[in-house]
């Protein structure tokens, strides 16, 4: 089969033999698959990343002298089902599942594992007991989207956001999109997004933002605080019950570079709660001093449950927002690797879907 | 009236006016005083600080170039009523106070105010409204540990801490022991704790730590894995119940120098919760990474409502704990620049009574 590799550290094209599921495993052929910031990360960090940075994870545990096919956020069509299956659903049969394989020696991650391909190659295996059909006129590009709304779906729960919150969304790439998405799934709002790019904050408008700005000519806090008709404390009630005086924030930050969670702490009121969504792999720095004194609190996320995964798919199904519009690009897999120097341009792309 | 005045940088002996009350305040004489680290921190940073370093917070309220009488952790003596008070409590009677004054100007933090003396003078004024007498039979230099406690409880509160948690306190200064009082107060535990001193660990037994650990010889975290019996989750079960694998791991930082954060966030479980008690001055970095892979949440913490200082007062006063060991040296106010040079070695003491 053909596949976008990632091979010394670039992405190049090459032929290799196709999977063969084992027991309780389906062979399904990759359908679409959109391209995660992760992937970019993988690309640029992975090898740089030593036994020796201890922070363990997906990347540490795979090798990136060998072959790696990246590609986490797919649909996939049923080709061939292994030994030990149920066979409840049909060969052809449109599927998405969460990028977990359960073998007898343990797991693999799909799409970030040296023994098993992602969905940037045209046929992948998948664990039969995780697959979850596409739900009839789903078009197969959308329902890849599965994966990173679900992400956003997930901080939005770990967040327990009520409609008390007012929340406020750092970054609109796909995890800013996602997160929301997510929110207004759940009738929260007003949300508040902020991103440089007018291309985002255009998609965060389409995903239902209330209230959007361009953080050069609005800083985010200030439009949080007019949405949130927020007041400073009087100085007596502050001295006798800070925590009732005001409406706390809820901050997403889906930005992921080095100094975020610190521009956040500097200008977010006390007792705001800040969801830390974006993946920074670099070393980052912060005042303590700024969480202690705002009695902040930092709820670090990632990923989803199963159960999430197949919510997110279900939501997607019911179709009550457009999602057509994320997927700003679509590639063959000879595509991919000028597809991952596009997305290096964060205002050109959301979301661009491989077709293998 | 004589006071340890912080007067460019370092701790001197003067004679000043006696402060005066206003409408709603009583005049006391200060009976006992602890020594914070915040005023080390204050001593030490303070003058540093400039309106460029935007946090905030107490320190930059204040103008290091005039005269500052720290200490705000008192119990104190009614010595006279002024105007406007409704005279419940008697002259002579022993009281303590959350360090705040209401004026009709506003608020001021009793121990970091340029316009009101702290503890670490002779005589005070106080809000009537504030005052708690100090209940009969509790020594006075014991109710001035009110205020030290109070931050542990307070802590303890907002990490909603439950019987299922098997607390880690990480520094048993102060704050850490505090911490411990507290989680030994709510019936907690096992509570382990970790300090480089042995005074500091001999310390955390009499406040009820269950394991102590000296970090030279034990990791705090495999200690904390040994008592929570905590099972590394197979790798199955991660892909599919990370969460509900094992126990998640409730962390209490009271060290509060750069660094700390990063050692729990690269040491600690999935799904932890850390509750930052320790106040860090400084700029601080860390791995967003580490936190993200683990789900890890966050929590800052500073001071206390009026009502956990009065709880605590009580709990205090039913004496279940016996705090007097607590107190590792006293001083007139004559000593007060040798005391904060001792505290700097945080071997040779707990806390250090100032007995104006």
């Amino acid at each position: 089969m053909r596949a976008a590799i990632l091979r010394n550290g670039e992405i190049c094209l090459d032929e290799l033999p196709a999977p063969e599921p084992a027991a309780g495993q389906v062979l399904v052929k990759t359908l679409a698959c959109g391209i995660c910031g992760s992937d970019l990360h993988a690309r640029k960090f992975g090898p740089g990343l030593s036994a020796n940075d201890q922070i363990g994870g997906l990347f540490n545990a795979l090798d990136f002298g060998r072959d790696l096919i990246m590609g986490h956020e797919f649909s996939a069509e049923i080709v061939e089902f292994g030994r030990d299956t149920k066979r409840d659903l049909s060969v052809g049969q449109a599927v998405c599942s969460v990028p977990v394989l359960i073998s007898a020696e343990g797991r693999e991650t799909v799409g970030y594992s040296n023994n098993i391909p992602g969905g940037y190659g045209e046929y992948m295996v998948l664990s039969e007991a995780m697959l979850l059909p596409v739900p009839d006129g789903l078009p197969t590009n959308i329902a890849a989207l599965t994966e990173p709304m679900a992400v956003g779906y997930h901080a939005v729960r770990k967040a327990a956001a009520t409609k008390e919150d007012v929340p406020l969304v750092i970054g609109c790439g796909p995890v800013g999109l996602a997160v929301i998405w997510a929110l207004k799934r759940k009738g929260l709002g007003p949300v508040i997004a902020a991103d440089y790019s007018p291309l985002r904050r255009q998609m965060a408008i389409k995903m239902g933002a209330d209230v959007v700005v361009d953080p050069r000519e609005t800083a985010p806090h200030e439009a949080w605080q007019k949405a949130a008709a927020w007041n400073e404390p009087s100085p007596v009630l502050s001295a006798l019950a800070a925590a009732a005086a005001f409406r706390p924030a809820l901050v997403f930050e889906c930005v992921g570079v080095p100094g975020v969670i610190q521009e956040i702490l500097l200008h977010t009121e006390r007792d705001a709660r800040i969801i830390v969504v974006g993946v920074c792999m670099q070393e980052d720095h912060f005042q303590p001093y700024l969480g202690i004194i705002k009695e902040i609190s930092v709820q670090f996320v990632l990923g989803y449950t199963p159960e999430e995964f197949s919510d997110t798919l279900h939501m997607i199904a019911e179709g009550r927002t457009d999602l057509t519009e994320l997927i700003t690009g679509e590639v063959d897999l000879s595509g991919v690797a000028g597809a991952f120097d596009d997305l290096a341009n964060p205002g050109r792309h959301a979301k661009i879907m491989v077709r293998p």
